[in-house]
């Protein structure tokens, strides 16, 4: 552990994701904020963009450059656009600044893969692979010295943790696994948009990107990462009229003889009761996992299929929460500090 | 035609169900509501209990016997719970009271399901099988000369429709169908419970039942009666944030060839231009059909899986929309009198 | 009552009050909708700009002029921001069509008082002050012949309709009358902006615009205009977690020996068993009177002041309602032709 | 400071204040809960009746006696309703257990008052008056030493924290005080009743109890105890589509000459920066404070009146965040501990 506070900087500071993160920083004791930053800053304050900031921090919000940021701090957490992320991260890490990257952009095992989803050619090819996906639960062993971790998507947080032991194990078949996933709103972010108006989304539910979203990708490659199997996902997120949460209902098929329990029995002996994954025995919902950086994991039977229900909450799990565990663990500090 | 209106009674009048049938029921120009009853009747008037009707209906809430009310009325809808409801209606039919069933009495086709589903010996049992099931879209020529018909459940509306033209004509297999619905809370009734409560439900979505919701085999048994095809269905229902509306993402494997386009037409087909359901190219949301007797289906590819995904107002389509819808077919007036 | 339908054009339908009043009209008898326009159309179909449309109308958006406009309908309803709405509206009313304004345009008496509270010269002076109010509770009789009609906003009829009758009568005082008004999202509009995003309004209520929102002097011209008193008027409005609806919690003087019961027997002898104001003995709530053109007012004591509690839905009888009621007066249709 | 842990017993532990005070106290590092009791205890488990509470802390919920509290617990945290609190009080006092009591039992001055506003005879009337009222930022000396505070109510909180300081200076006239307040409806329990189902609350704002409500009286004798002047309060309680806050709209007359300008600044003297009332620039907004013990506060000219926007989050500062800063104040803890 260093003697001194982490330095941190929030590249990104006007969206949900950085505020979230900013808050659950606050009251980190080995942390302190030293910069944040946007491209939209005006000599403003961080509690002007932020109201409900006032008093509890006080810094402005700049327009910075990588050398900038990387002077004042120790770590920066990007919370980018996929693509404007990969730019100014690659710059960072030349200076010296390790990353927490919130966008997309280093989740993916190959330059082909990222081509092939986000449409573009990834500007830093040479790292996809080798950077840490940031799921303490499943490679705690490569954060410790990573320069560069690849903070998690809020779905595939709430698939992967439950698929992974459990296809690594055998104990379920890698054909024709549905993952049928709910998220708040929060998810969209914070740019004005027509479909995350109050209007559009209360009393309405919705799927969208069915067959095409690309949280599907990164669930198959970062099951197959760990487990070595590569599975057969068909991934359809739904827009649902709450701010927070991700609730992820997902059929498998069990291989031949596999019971519910058996399939229980795994996952508690993968998530210890020391971490942030809890294999509860009651019906998981986003609100008993708000606010918190809990994974909460159920197991069902549905006629011949296996039901796994797993709830998260977006921003926190699914996002910033992951990002401070992901700090604690590249830091040495105790890995549920400020978020346990 | 009749040329005098036709009276209604409203069995139970306590509830959702029975508050959305006199709000659709006081436009209709041919229907005429002349009695609401309830257990908890303390004369006080219809608008007591439902403030939203204050001038638009002037009516009594009485505790009426069977007798009464077929003296009154020509067809009562039955707003009861299941079970509760069976015992009236027997009685209603042997006074000469058409009977429009809300309950799920009379929807399955054999007294053993109901008996393994509903965990009771049914009363009437003759009837079960015989009586119409409530989608005039499937089943429209029963219901002209019926007595009784059973009202369709609200989650097996937004099943059976999309998957019973396509189990018919062999486009899908009927092995392994998912069916995953999100409902809002209303389904769940207005009897104070802690489930139901505004702090509970809020900002929380959460499934609830599987692999053991009654709906399961309704939706079996009809498609069944439909299509002379018994599929595979696993089913999960959820309660999502919002007051109305059902969205079911339903996951289909296509027979061999058949194309996501294919199984667009053979929904064209079955549902003509004229009624309520709606074969859409945009991706359904429940607020499109909101207070509305429609059904929106659209059709989607997911790997190789096919994805049907259907919207209705569970209060509407799902319960007293069709109800209406019912009623006219029963009467002879224009099907979509009073909710087109 | 003209013996062929009245052919109506929609100016500017892609927001929520042209979609309110686009589902009000095409259930209306007597009315056709022949136009929609949109400066932001583009060869879609009104039904791609509101899926919740597909069927039940079939009509392009375009984007016309108003001669256009006038030579295919008999009337237009103008959902314009204001400033906007007076320039077209003068060239409408030039090509002979009738218009129903629902922006604030021509509300205001006088040129100065437009000029104070909207900022800029009113391009069409003469008419302010001799356009009809369409509050036809109040001013029913100046509607039958008006080219045009000034449709009121939505705070000022949740003020207007229970203060005015009170003043002409000398039941309160006009002295230090607090309106605390509380509205749902929709108010705000469709265009996309922060403070109308669901992250930003759900769980959140706050107060805006305090001392000097535009429909302050509204409320104070039109109550002088009908009761001859200019009342002193402190308006809040408040943005609520909700879609629909304003309620208004208003605090009056009674003039000396006035009590509550008085109040309540002038509000209800103004406001005839026929019309769309319920004064009501239970406490109003906006779902009460939701989706509907009704205005419930109910009187209260507290302390020394007597509170009235008017709710109506913002987007019904605050805006598109109220456009079908004026509409209904000036074609000379029974007034509550599909909006009773 | 004590050198051991402060053990805490929460009594009445099903409903929302218990469940925010254990999520709190959990944090607090001077503090143990070694107790949760409810009259409903059947052998379960804290966590079984608030499943966010699973592995958060393991407790079971007991039917204790008074007597077998005091011997577990220093200080315990009542959550019941008034009435059924004093009677418990006064046996954990006897026993010797401090008490901070979340219901109204405590908190009004003479058993008068008691018994005008909750009909019944206070059983404890000797404490009235003399239990000091758990507002730190007023009475912050009266609470070190205390066997008993009376935690305030939510809406008082609300409200008497912005008028005390002015009455106190006086800055504003003492007549003719409006306070509109609005509530989410967490505030109403967690015990099943109609008016609290999701789908009577959602979309849906409504005042009650106006001119009678029990919090009225609470405003004016806390108000009056502070700073010496009895207030006239004109009080209206609204129940807002919302979990969680507090919005209260407070309208008072400046004394002559007194400005907007010179009310901030006396508040912002009161209320110094390491306190938890934040004098803010910005329009208050519940969701600014939700989950935070903070109070914020604005002041707005509107015509002849000053408008005081006060917002809180009701669990929190208008109840068990409040209460876990008493405790701070009691046990010599600093005053931000575990809620800061």
């Amino acid at each position: 552990m260093t003697s001194r506070k982490v330095r941190v900087a929030i590249v990104g500071a006007s969206g949900y994701t950085a505020l979230e993160a900013i808050e659950w920083l606050i009251d980190h004791p080995h942390v302190e904020i030293v910069a944040a930053t946007s491209r939209q800053a005006n000599g403003s304050m961080l509690a002007d963009m932020h109201p409900s900031l006032v008093r509890r921090i006080r810094l402005p919000v700049e327009d910075l450059t990588s050398k900038q940021i990387a002077e004042r701090a120790d770590v920066a957490l990007t919370c980018l656009p996929h693509g404007a992320s990969a730019h100014i991260i690659m710059e960072l890490l030349d200076e010296g600044c390790r990353v927490i990257d919130l966008s997309a952009d280093y989740r993916l095992s190959t330059p082909e893969l990222y081509k092939k989803w986000y449409g573009e050619v990834h500007p830093d090819p040479s790292r996809l692979g080798k950077t840490p996906y940031g799921l303490p639960e499943l490679f705690a062993d490569q954060l410790a010295d990573a320069r560069l971790v690849a903070n998690p998507g809020c779905y595939p947080t709430s698939a992967i943790l439950p698929l992974s032991p459990l296809l690594k194990e055998g104990l379920i078949s890698p054909k024709d696994i549905i993952v049928d996933s709910k998220s708040g709103v929060s998810g969209a972010g914070r740019t004005p948009k027509l479909g995350n108006l109050y209007c559009e989304v209360n009393e309405s539910i919705s799927a969208y990107s069915i067959g095409n979203h690309r949280h599907q990708p990164e669930i198959v490659d970062i099951v197959h990462r760990f487990s070595g199997v590569a599975p057969e996902v068909i991934f359809t997120p739904h827009l649902t009229p709450m701010e927070r949460g991700i609730l992820s209902t997902i059929y498998v098929h069990p291989t031949s003889g596999v019971t519910a329990n058996q399939i229980r029995e795994c996952l508690l002996s993968y998530y210890s009761v020391e971490g942030f994954v809890r294999v509860v025995s009651h019906m998981p919902a986003t609100k008993y996992v708000a606010r918190t950086n809990y994974v909460d994991i159920s197991v069902w039977e549905s006629g011949p299929r296996i039901v796994l229900v797993s709830a998260i909450d977006n921003l926190v799990k699914g996002a910033s929460g992951a990002a401070v565990q992901n700090l604690n663990h590249m830091f040495g500090f105790e890995p549920s500090t400020a978020i346990g």
